[in-house]
């Protein structure tokens, strides 16, 4: 039977969701974005039929799941109105701007029984869902220490403009927030320990900026029109951040965190050494794991059936040496998820990062943002009525 | 308007060429095995309908294209079937097992006036594609030394078996026609320069294997059931080879292919050294193009819209340190060739590989096996009623 | 004329140094060890003649320099007897195991007009040396954000066992003030700024070690004689640590060191991201200088005189792509400080790391040290008598 | 007992070959250059005292080797004095112009009974014995394939001149007999097997290059005074070249060589594939030997004790992390000549490369050469009163 999903928003995400469905078999009926103007300027082959409204959308009979890939203030209403609806829902990340919009969200989710998910992709690089189940045989003995980095370069001028700057659509905190959430939900997800405190260094470098009057698509920043004219903006979210973190098994952490590193286009890394052995990824050379032995040849894990282990084999789509990339980690996260979307219903322990993670890393930032401004450590606290919620995996 | 395409072949190839065309939003309408059984046997969401036949696949209305992935030995006559069909054909590599089958398949395309299209995928990862431009803006001066290799390691053992190692099936080059086919094509585009003439090494380094009696699938080696019975059979074909060219303008080369090189997954790399610089690009890292110099440092080129040739960003599908890999590249080499399919007829010199560079291909590896068993240099020839086709690119 | 030199220690960095100096033609006239026996027991054509006491090598006739390689706690009395002896001192770092042994070492030494040096070695790496001059060209603008690691494994295992584990001789910092220090000088010296306030999270992952009774050499722990009787042992130094800094010219760097990242066997790597551009160097490829830009191809630096900075080709030995590595740093390092020597007067700013260096990175590192006890930011004080003295670079 | 060596040559091999003397404890006596005038030029505390004549430098009482780094055509009357003095001789390659030299001094050495020996100093990175240790053990089975390259650029402009250019001091072959047979050696080295049949393509890619009529340093090509003179001279050397290799145990070889390869400034890279397992190693990444495996986890071996064989061990200066380069290479490669030396007369099978191995390599250069006329593989022939004496390695 033909899975139906439909897709909120318009942008570069929405073509990349899209794709996704598309080459696992789903059909993908419509898609909904901020005026019904703008969805059909975006229309287009590559793209799913314009709708005019959500609730045009949500009355497709059959639809079976709503991707929300719109800019974060919008992810809580549209959210809900899915959720309301019945359908499942896969969520970009942040689920919402603060933790009371995350929490409402998990305990309607959880109320209504729909399949929910939010989207940390990188935890599906084949590699990545192989580390994880490494550390969770023990390969490493106990995690200690995890380090590494998360640099992007697109946000390095003044001239450089984005919907993320602005803090009503973005939240307060920006690279934490964007890039720095995706670093803490993959170690924490790998490591398999939850981020419990936090310390950080904010850095705001850019006091200023010259923001552009019209709209600048992301990662476009260097096709804005030059002639568009622009007003001077004092800046005050995070450009950079160095991150201290305590995870509840006692790994501690250290991450650096910027949107600000010419020539990093988009280099993710970590490294998780544990008592007996160390792993290491790096999103430049996804294919290939690191492993770290203090007695013997260290380890080069290529992403191949016959050395990964049978959940790093299940997001692999290729044989070894084909190499997957950014747009096959969404298929392999949907893929997981679509397996409770056709079952009807959440499994108990779901493998893939729900509206739970979701929150959780949602917490997590919120302490990072206080430890920012009183320079101390915050415990992350994302208690509440929905605590009782069992997460996924961090 | 809906563009319309089938599968012939039900392997993973089919699924890639599936993907890959319901990502550009074409309607892929049914899918043509073996036979009716194997067709069915396959169907499921990551596949097209299953048809009975051929003919029933060229008999659905509006069906703009056909993309051939079954074994070797059927590609022509099946492609003929397409063309008289009128319908665009896209088929694998390689085009035919000899030249004849070639020759006629570039002339009849040209008589009826279809697109026809040959997947050198390579040529598609967007630094290949920002290569090829470099060279042609005459970054690196004169190309003069083409070196590299392609080394895969599913063949390694004496029992691994797959079709290709029936000469039937397969024609009797094997790591040559296979492999080593691609990197030849893709230099030859990269450095602008056809292969003339070649010298071959062909190593049958495992003579004897064990046959299982049933059928396995290509990059399944290890998973063959162990108790399928076998039989000893006597090996010909070449397990590596090392090859000695040279191109029509100059440059010489030099290349190691091989299906038996343990750890070596599916690894290409080429290097083209010109009068004034060098380039280089390794399949396992392939976002990055290395540029070297003489007198000034080295570059490492990024694929990022900012720093690519036009050429390079056009096949590029996401923003710089998103990595594109394997099925990426299907679709980029697709949306060259639907562009002509869409406007109803081979543009004059398409950019994508066409039969004529199918055709130019076999005629090298013609003149490899020549080579191969005479120990002498071999001159390319393809020469005959085709030969006043003008080739793409190579 | 020839000049002289005489080692204190008996270890691998006194081999270390006596290499370097007999490289550059250095006469090497004796060594001392911590008592007459072990001297002599490890006397040998790779080490100097034994002599029986500081005093007798300090009476050598036309003694030029004395270079320490002792255990830390007795390096500040060694260095004073140097100095007043009038002779050079080369002495390994820490310079002292306090900030008051520091501080007298400058004073002396300035008061006496004697050469003084401390071997932060990494700087002598030609790409680090580079780094350094491009910073200070201006090439990546203003340095924002200092960031990496270093990384060792040889005190993974609860067995493993050194000298450095002994605060009465290590000091009560271990792996910050053995090998953080190196980062942090490092670091200080490519980007041209000091290091004025740090926040630090130590680690003791091992809160126990099983203690040989009998002595180990350094690098060695893995060749302790098994059936040598071990003591359990409570540990309260660092076997790890994550450290967020503040540089006197607003750049903010993030740290991580560790002693027990098994695989990682001696790993430092830093990256410098500028308001323009940006670059990154690891050890383990030390020939290599990455610089990363926004919006022209990244560039890979050989260390070949035709490319890189006066300063880099200064300390560059062999041509490019001729392996230089970690004996070559020193022989690097001590061709700058014998410049010195051979003129018989320290430079008025010294390009090499000297006394008042290794008094600024011992006072850092009593900071680091304050804030891992008190969980806040701790400024840097080097204040006191000897603050007049200029420092060479950091 | 002190060792006694002298120098013959002046140039950057004459300081490399003091420096690592030197490093192992040996007196390095004197130095002897092509006239008094020149030797006297270039002394100074980096080189070994002045000497007027071959003659001054043998009589020196207690003599035991002379190290010969003079042009490549006068290695054979240099070594045939230093034999006939009854000290032994470490000649550089290649170890005579043809195999008639090399042959006779085989002979001349085996009668007088002095140590000898030909720097292929490759041998001596670590993991090249490392690697060699373990297809000796039996590690990857038994070697097939044998691919890789050797690379520079110092010779890419028409304005570039050394005297390797000048046929009557190099000999005809330039790139495969000064590079090419570094490779060569290093890979029989490693798989345990001569080369037996050759076939070359030489490649003459600038026919013609302008000629200084000065003097030119090796590895100084840019900096030749723009002002000098130059006459424009044929060229008929080869620049690159494609050999295709087939060894004595059954592998067969690939090999790339060139000297006009822009940003490659000296890289050796190797791959031996065998019926097991597969080996690689990359000079400009020296401590890292690459292990792949078909069915399970590759391995990346770092140059640390624990993990190589005792021959890698043995090779190792340093711990691991801790890099090791050019200049180590030939301390490693003298202190097993030294062994010799010190015990007086060559080993029945020594590890180190000797004329016996010059003379094999002269002939493979040899047949190469002819391949290269003929366009047909040649056998390599060592044959003569010599063939009798025992190679050490290959």
């Amino acid at each position: 039977m033909t899975v139906r999903a439909g897709i909120v928003g318009t942008g570069w995400m929405a073509a990349v969701h899209t794709e996704a469905l598309r080459r696992m078999g789903v059909d993908v009926v419509g898609m909904v974005g901020s005026s019904p103007e703008r969805t059909a300027d975006r229309a287009g082959p590559l793209l799913p039929p314009p709708m005019r409204t959500l609730d045009e959308l949500l009355s497709v009979p059959g639809l079976d799941a709503v991707h929300i890939t719109s800019p974060n203030h919008v992810h809580a209403a549209q959210a809900t109105a899915a959720i309301e609806a019945g359908v499942a829902v896969v969520c970009e990340k942040p689920l919402g701007v603060d933790c009371a919009e995350t929490a409402a969200l998990v305990d309607l989710a959880a109320d209504q029984g729909v399949v929910n998910a939010v989207c940390f992709n990188l935890r599906y690089y084949p590699q990545n869902q192989n580390a994880a189940a490494l550390v969770a045989d023990g390969t490493i003995g106990a995690p200690r220490l995890v380090t590494g980095h998360y640099l992007q370069d697109w946000l390095l001028l003044e001239t450089d403009w984005n919907w993320r700057l602005d803090a009503t659509r973005q939240g307060s905190l920006r690279a934490v927030a964007d890039i720095g959430s995706h670093w803490i939900d993959l170690t924490a997800f790998i490591a398999g320990q939850r981020v419990t405190e936090v310390f950080a260094d904010l850095h705001t470098f850019l006091i200023e900026r010259d923001r552009p009057t019209g709209e600048v698509q992301t990662f476009a920043a260097a096709s804005v029109d030059r002639d568009m004219p622009r007003v001077r903006q004092a800046m005050s979210s995070d450009d950079a951040a160095g991150l201290l973190l305590r995870y509840e098994g006692g790994a501690r952490g250290v991450c650096s965190i910027s949107q600000v590193s010419a020539g990093r286009k988009n280099c993710v890394q970590w490294e998780i050494d544990g008592s007996e052995s160390a792993l290491s990824w790096l999103s430049e050379d996804p294919e290939r794991l690191w492993i770290g032995h203090r007695n013997r040849t260290n380890e080069l894990v290529e992403k191949d059936p016959a050395t990964l282990t049978p959940a790093g084999a299940a997001a692999a789509l290729f044989p070894g040496g084909h190499v997957e990339g950014y747009p096959d980690t969404f298929r392999a996260l949907f893929t997981a998820v679509y397996a409770d979307i056709e079952r009807g219903a959440p499994s108990v322990a779901p493998t893939y990062p729900t509206f739970a993670t979701g929150h959780r890393i949602a917490a997590v930032c919120e302490a990072i943002a206080e430890s920012g401004r009183t320079g101390a450590w915050v415990s992350v606290d994302d208690t509440g009525p929905h605590a009782t919620t069992k997460e996924s995996t961090s």
